[in-house]
């Protein structure tokens, strides 16, 4: 047999289960997803960002400062940080500032947690 | 009119929207998801349970470590924070350990990032 005969098979390699799914996140999406899962890794940022999604529509910053026993300073730096993670949009109008989610966001950040339906339960 | 005579009506205060709504998360729930939240908030981590949940059943260490250009004890440090959160679960089985995700806990997760049907798309 001449080395020009020689055919290679491919093999499974590696591993005992089955291969890394593509459905697997990036690296690129795992920087942003963990980027945005940081902004919610404080228990302050997590009630403002709750209480703003389940304001219905938008809510006043008025609103959100007095649930809350530290300063209105610290609040607003923990609304700039869900801001920044694209967790949620404002407006100011007139001595306010408004607060509401973005959806598009947050389907994104939740599909990152979503078990596929032919997952077995144990 | 004598000081027994006096009513006082309860009037709105402080704001200029709705109240905070009911369905807002709690200090204790807070604490929960934001623990949850910091777990996934490291784009390793949170690729590696996006290839646990990704996997369809199970998969083992075995095939989620090559996939990162850290250490294996790395590798296990980070699954055990993901385990610690609850995200996770896994059984040794001879030389391998196979992980798995937690559906009631992404639910649980997942639900915190919903935004109500109601809230209008700016």
């Amino acid at each position: 047999m001449s080395k020009q005969e020689i055919t290679l098979t491919p093999v499974a390699t590696g591993g005992c289960c089955a291969p890394i799914s593509d459905a697997a996140l990036g690296e690129a999406g795992a920087v942003e997803g963990a980027a945005v899962f940081k902004a919610l890794a404080d228990p302050i940022r997590l009630r403002l960002f709750s209480m703003i999604t389940s304001a219905g529509d938008e809510i006043c910053v008025c609103d959100l400062t007095p649930q809350f026993e530290v300063s209105g300073p610290t609040i607003s730096h923990h609304l700039k940080v869900l801001r920044a993670a694209g967790l949620v949009d404002c407006e100011r109008r007139g001595t306010w500032v408004y607060y509401w989610p973005v959806p598009e966001k947050l389907r994104w950040v939740a599909g990152l947690l979503a078990v596929p339906e032919s997952a077995p339960s144990r």
